[in-house]
């Protein structure tokens, strides 16, 4: 899912989206909360009308977002005190509003509220935690008024500890949830780390239900956790890197500032078919984003969404195919990790 | 002419700028030669192949940019000696530069070098500069190298003063150059001065040839100055104000960021078809710029070329059409610079 924070995937026309191959994108609840407002978006029709995007929305639940405030927030039992960072006025988030707010924006579906925690935390700390977003989660099932709608999906804690992942995921399978979410991962640890716990958890999800690892990540790393049973992932860095000019290709990733580019006809990648690629050579790319020309993140994140896109189309494909089919995307992703250049002249990636 | 200054309309792609109704956009010389380069952008298959314009193409020849530095540039006969914004750099630019710069570019309309002076400037400066003026076209005319492709346009001044810019149309016109434009204009003059001198320029200009006039400007300039047989403009308002959230419609001029457009569900213009107004309410284009969300400046940019070429379109058809018609549009466009509400509390623009 291509993440729509404030109900655009930035830079990107719902049409570039759907153009890019996308069918569902994603949205902050608590931006949009508090901007422009969910009942401003209701009262306009929801938010499929408001940001012109047709397919499914499913919307994260704030809980991350007030986790990253850190030291600006207070957590207790009945929800969490925080400022602000875009206007700084004292606002309260809690399970049944949170709900109430993916509700009224009228997304496809609405991620629990949950506590996020850092990492390393200590045991205690993790078993108190998420035994707290237990009690949440079935407050936001109580709190559900239009569950034809809007789906919910939950959110598996546990931190890095085996045990308490495997009994958070038992308690919330038996809640028969539209779809759960590996969460309380990407929140700084290592790599190694969170590969360790979806290969853990993974396979205790229910397997009839879509299973949906948050913030992750690169090309390899999306690989890596479809190969463990994962099937929806959001990041944010094909967008975030593509506003930096930081570039997927299938030959290795490009920072599009190096000067190697500077007269360089090629389209950024001679496999991908979308309208930079098409378009465009590296050399004129790059110009772009040394002169700060606005079109330049466009072209960007078009061109990594596209990428992301067609990774995942070759990943459903790989699935139902032949043997082996599968391994040799994996093989391939990893090989997309070095810089363009580097794998030409060791000769991995032809 | 939208504006491209460094081969790049800001935030629109070539789709978007030939979907918005524009057959040719400008280019500034100054930027290209300083980045990424003419030499380059030549070796790279010329201008249009680098941007992605298959459409015509005028560049500026660079003498507006050099005026505009001020006190870091110095003017002699032999060309202009200043030092670089962009890079820093020392640099020379001449006649003879300039139109090499445009050829090596392969743009098809080159403006003659010119010397653009300051408002307001007494007769003898403004005679000097115009002699000076002349002797740089012909300078531009000897190094023409490949006139078959680039067509040149020289560029009338005599500043505010009947007597010198009469002579100096007389004097240009004998030079049988492909285009005539009206320079030295928009340099901070009151705009009665500037609606007089092309009153005063205009019919004096062969009739047999385009007529251009360089920077302006608001809705309503353009149709007074078409009135006054000016064919071309460029100018960067639409786009520069679109960035700004300043947008140009059939119901007044708009500034997204008023709280009245907060729960506004209509388009921008319900009068146009331009993708902006097809998709979004007013509410939801007024909570991207506020968001600072990269689609805005697009959507504003796309909308306002889109806004000016329509009147584009219909000022050439007005020409053409019954008696009436032109005058009609004329009064339709001083409506459009009241500001949103206000016209239609007073009734004018119904």
């Amino acid at each position: 899912m291509p993440v729509g924070t404030a109900g655009s995937v930035k830079a990107l026309s719902p049409n570039d989206v759907e153009g890019a191959g996308a069918e569902i994108v994603l949205a902050n609840t608590y931006h949009l909360w508090v901007r422009p407002g969910h009942e401003r978006i209701k009262a306009l029709g929801g938010l499929h009308k408001f940001m012109g995007w047709k397919g499914p929305i499913l919307t994260d639940s704030g809980g991350f977002q007030v986790f990253s405030l850190r030291e600006k927030r207070k957590v207790a039992e009945e929800g969490v005190n925080f400022r602000c960072l875009v206007d700084g006025s004292k606002r309260f988030l809690s399970p049944e509003l949170a709900v109430e707010i993916q509700e009224a924006l009228g997304v496809d579906i609405a991620m629990a509220f949950d506590e996020c925690i850092e990492w390393p935390a200590s045991k205690d700390r993790v078993a108190e935690s998420t035994a707290r977003t237990t009690r949440w989660l079935k407050r936001c099932q109580q709190a559900r008024k239009n569950s034809d709608k809007t789906a919910l999906f939950g959110i598996v804690q546990g931190g890095f500890f085996h045990d308490l992942r495997r009994e958070h995921i038992e308690e919330l399978s038996s809640l028969d949830l539209d779809g759960y979410a590996l969460g309380g991962l990407s929140v700084g640890e290592p790599k190694e780390e969170l590969l360790s716990m979806v290969d853990f958890g993974a396979p205790l999800l229910p397997f009839n239900k879509p299973r949906y690892l948050m913030g992750v990540g690169y090309p390899c790393d999306i690989v890596e956790a479809v190969i463990r049973g994962i099937d929806i992932f959001d990041c944010v860095i094909p967008t975030r890197s593509g506003r930096f000019g930081h570039l997927f290709t299938s030959q290795g990733r490009i920072n599009i500032k190096n000067a190697m580019f500077k007269d360089d006809p090629n389209p950024l990648d001679p496999l991908c078919t979308c309208y930079t690629c098409a378009k465009f050579s590296r050399a004129y790319l790059r110009h772009l984003h040394i002169s700060k020309e606005a079109l330049a993140p466009r072209l960007f994140s078009l061109h990594n969404i596209t990428f992301y896109q067609r990774l995942m189309q070759r990943l459903r494909a790989a699935i139902e195919g032949p043997e082996g089919e599968l391994e040799a995307l994996r093989v391939e992703a990893w090989g997309w990790q070095s810089r363009f250049g580097e794998a030409e002249i060791s000769g991995e990636n032809k």
